[in-house]
């Protein structure tokens, strides 16, 4: 591969023509992203981001109601009524499969809908890292990774994922000429190493929302490839294009 | 000192008041805040950042025409008519002693522009950074490093002076709760360690402007401690508090 590589490091942090006729690989790793995989990889037909609760309902009136279910958070916690929240443990197998999931969530939302110019828009996590990584190698379009970060600013989690995903795409060599926040995500991986889950769990998103996100959420969360999923993002639906893009 | 440190790689990437009360550093290393401390190490009586041409020409009619010089860069080229551009090594004694100089630049004024609830806000860079962090080890209050990036983006050159700033700050180590900014900036610094020229050499921003941009500019621009300057923002003006605020 030969494409140039870019990184965002929250989705204010660039103009949407940025992304113009490019592939953008999302990442929200605590945790819309590690949701989605999750999601998808238990079965769940597809996933409907959505930026709000009067989107969300909207949505849902267009849908029989054994078909979806309404998920998201708000702040980390679980809005009102709604079916699940933002824990991918929750998406167990026996409660999506099947399901279409209306998924309400802040950051990650917010960088899937300024993507609108983008060629295509694939979803990362470490959970499905090996998976990106070897869909971004068999094409040959120009990439950026957008991380969801925090209220536009950067987050760790993100970035260090980006750093991951780039390692692998560059295999562990980053070219002399890629742009500077590919070359911070690579420096950021290149310093934590393994200690993924260590680096996350001192991550601001972590402290911030410790008595939130349990444990266990964060432990799976910093998995690297336990799941083969490539999430894409066709007519306002992402589904799991594994085994079919590739 | 035990203040709060908290880093944001552009000025898209915060929200005003995510500033409120706290001292803030801007960071435009190519090349405004360069330019800003070389000027007022040369005997400017100060600067007014300004962010269009707009603004400049409303101000200068304010001013008697011996006692101003107008100056900028759109795009990295001096704007016609302007006495000076954006090389700080114009700015030299001859040039600007003694005058006001109405700087218009792009992204260096947008982040002095949105520090309004800034307690007070401190232009550094390379060749100032002793002193910055003189006076940072000195005040009590907060502190956040705010890169002026590149329409929106992360720049290089300004988050490895962050970490270098932030390096120098904690006499080289990072104390285990800071901003996830401050851990990558950090980060940046301890990759690239004194090789900053190199660096900067390949960023982004002196690749894309390197027909504007001189080698002599860059070099300059990455010399560590050559000015005693601290630039301080009071009332709309940037003077020189070296000496007086310490």
């Amino acid at each position: 591969m030969n494409n140039k590589l870019d990184v965002f490091i929250s989705s204010q942090s660039f103009q949407e023509e940025d992304l113009r006729d490019r592939t953008v690989v999302v990442l929200d790793v605590l945790r819309a992203s590690s949701t989605i995989v999750t999601a998808l990889h238990n079965g769940a037909k597809g996933v409907i981001p959505v930026g709000d609760m009067g989107d969300a309902s909207k949505i849902s009136q267009n849908l029989d109601s054994p078909h979806y279910l309404l998920s998201g958070e708000k702040d980390g916690v679980k809005i009102e009524g709604y079916d699940l929240g933002n824990s991918p443990l929750d998406y167990t197998t026996e409660k999506v499969e099947s399901k279409t999931i209306i998924f309400n969530t802040t950051n990650g939302t917010k960088a899937i809908k300024r993507s609108g110019l983008a060629t295509e828009v694939v979803i990362g996590s470490f959970l499905n890292l090996n998976t990106i990584v070897e869909y971004l190698q068999s094409i040959e379009n120009d990439i950026t990774l957008v991380c969801a970060g925090w209220r536009g600013r950067l987050a760790l989690e993100d970035l260090l994922c980006a750093g991951n995903i780039i390692a692998e795409l560059v295999n562990g060599t980053l070219p002399e000429y890629v742009q500077d926040g590919a070359k911070v995500a690579f420096g950021l991986y290149e310093k934590i190493g393994d200690d993924i889950e260590d680096a996350i769990r001192n991550s601001n998103y972590a402290i911030r929302l410790k008595d939130i996100v349990s444990e266990d959420d964060l432990r799976y969360c910093c998995k690297r490839n336990e799941l083969k999923v490539l999430p894409v993002m066709k007519e306002g639906i992402i589904s799991d294009f594994h085994g079919e893009k590739e």
